[in-house]
């Protein structure tokens, strides 16, 4: 990659995945296997069926761009990137741990925080049974990767429709060597949001176990009456979408930040991941204003102002984000940290060289450092650090 | 004031608000007159009843807190303000127009895009006919009142039921010489947002006429079987639910740029009041990414990057947020404008020459200028500037 720029740069990724083989719940008795996640690509209709628990979701393909396609498009953004059209596929490690290694070398991605696929899924499943089952296999399974590499931070799965449950599984995660811990941004349905007392202690756990709660956006529970991740229709529809897809993790954030959770665990940290960065600055101004200012409404106190957590317990990744450098270096928020996307669609395959040099040609070298390297150390300290250019 | 500092600090206000008298709607025929809003507060039982068009909402009312209670708050954010706590009671010219500019000069608050008060309930409004009357009875009113200074910047009510009636509306209200239309950052029930091309007609009347379209945060119409304003209850609310408010005016931006709507209105300008100003570059960024990234299902195609509409087309107001500078000065948004809410609840009555101090001491005086006057006179060149203090 030394042709694209003066120096390879590496940098952890605070937000990547694995793809879960199709034989992944095979030792599973056969009445709960047929219930576990499963997604059916219709290449003819354009069109891919999600199974899962009974429920059945179809969304559309996401259809490639031609060449011509997009040299068509009129508007192309200066920081336009033709090869991550392909998407996925173009990622040959993306089923391999060991391919995957050589993926990273090539792109400048040292360490990941490893979050499912299909799994985003288990949050859809309704029967506790199969839910716990589901996930004490996945994370069986899941720990072997990590284990295939020390760059590898793989996020365990926690079934969430029973506390005793999460808390359980939490515990065994953290002895099977799990350091972080992947939530959805929206408990599953029918149970309550994060501020409620019910979730009390599955912080606890989380912390006293030492797993960061990993908050992936784009998790919120679907509705089986509603469209997957659609919630806008026709003109503008795919931009609103995507930038919808951000705010079920800030409200995550607050959640956690107003019922006073992060001031009741203060070793507790948090990593909201592919959300973007610059929101959290704006997020912690506006929650100090609203607990300021609406103060005769506030329950619980707390022992700092809101924005004080999010400062120091909250971390974020983003991708291609101008701004999000700036959320560092001039609004003093240090938990901002990049991340790649491996090997999804919105991700920097493929051109992780010249977003890196995009992002950080002419910062500081220690906020370069930090962003790219330190935040996310500083979560996983026991990840080595990148070899020296 | 110039004992709180060595300087005094005007500033303009993109966010302020005027109180209807109680006999606004006294010409309206009678079966009209009385489904217009209106609001009874029942002191004893801490409650406010609004009704409007045959429906009804209560919502609790704010306790002011007392001086034992605010000191007996564990954590208070370095930039409290005790006397705020009284709200609007305290600003003495919240209902009249001349003593209101003795509160302004107090304040250093020279001129103010002035929004409605209860007139934000006019979007919950039914019935064409009702709405059109109203806001024709209420714009002649206000008109006179933004006739007694040219530091008032009054808003335009628009009747949104119909879409001719909205576009006949602009154009009576520019003849009459507002500059300003006020919109909700969702329109009423049963019509299609913002992206519909059903609104296209009236982004052109406002561009045609030169009207500023005013999104106000916190005016999305209320579902009358839910609360008001209220997302979450209990542990939290309080927070979350004022955090919440800002993402209506952030959906508004997103839907009127992704469907096209200021990239062929080029001389449309949109400012978004109350909902802080740092989620701009972040919204820009996300923009960019959904666009580039998911750009086989973009439709309509842009002619620039949807970030660079936001940056020249979208300003927005802020209060109190340390962040909302660096949005300006570090991330390079020229159209963050300061807003005083005066006289509202969480606005600066009282402490505005003490939050600018605390805002732009040490800030280089272009762009302190920019903030304080600078974007305010570029949507409104019509308004003088402010006396060399």
């Amino acid at each position: 990659m030394s042709e694209t720029g003066p120096a390879f740069l590496w940098a952890n990724s605070g937000d990547s995945h694995y793809m879960e083989p199709p034989n992944l719940y095979d030792e599973l008795p056969e009445h709960l296997q047929e219930l576990m996640p499963k997604t059916v690509r219709d290449e003819e209709r354009g069109a891919e069926v999600i199974t899962v628990d009974g429920q059945s979701f179809e969304r559309p393909l996401p259809k490639p761009r031609t060449r011509e396609q997009w040299l068509s498009t009129a508007a192309r953004p200066k920081e336009q990137h033709l090869d991550e059209e392909e998407g996925e596929k173009r990622a040959p490690g993306a089923f391999d741990p060991q391919l995957r290694l050589v993926d990273l070398d090539g792109e400048g991605i040292w360490a990941e925080a490893i979050y499912p696929s299909l799994g985003t899924w288990t949050f859809n499943i309704r029967t506790p049974e199969l839910v716990r089952e589901g996930c004490r296999i996945s994370n069986d399974f899941f720990i072997a990767f990590q284990r295939q590499s020390p760059r590898y931070v793989v996020a365990a799965s926690i079934p969430l429709l029973e506390v005793g449950d999460a808390v359980a599984e939490i515990r065994r995660a953290a002895g099977l060597g799990f350091k972080l811990a992947f939530f959805p941004v929206r408990p599953p349905m029918q149970k309550p949001t994060w501020q409620h007392d019910e979730w009390d202690p599955v912080w606890a756990a989380l912390e006293e176990h030492g797993l960061v709660l990993g908050f992936h956006i784009g998790t919120e529970p679907v509705d089986p009456t509603g469209y997957i991740g659609v919630y806008h229709r026709g003109r503008g529809g795919a931009v609103l979408n995507y930038v919808e897809t951000t705010y079920g993790g800030q409200r995550a954030v607050t959640q956690l930040i107003a019922c006073g959770a992060l001031d009741r665990h203060p070793d507790l940290r948090v990593l909201v991941s592919e959300g973007g960065a610059t929101w959290g600055p704006f997020l912690a101004d506006r929650m100090d204003e609203g607990y300021r200012q609406h103060g005769a409404a506030v329950r619980p106190t707390l022992s700092k102002p809101p924005s004080e957590y999010l400062y120091t317990q909250v971390y974020a990744s983003f991708q291609h984000d101008r701004s999000a450098v700036q959320a560092n270096l001039a609004m003093g928020w240090k938990n901002v940290m990049w991340g790649s996307d491996y090997p999804h669609y919105e991700g920097t395959f493929g051109h992780t060289q010249k977003t890196l040099h995009e992002l950080f040609d002419g910062v500081p070298a220690d906020v370069s450092h930090r962003i790219r390297i330190g935040a996310f150390q500083e979560l996983f300290p026991h990840v080595p650090a990148p070899p020296t250019p």
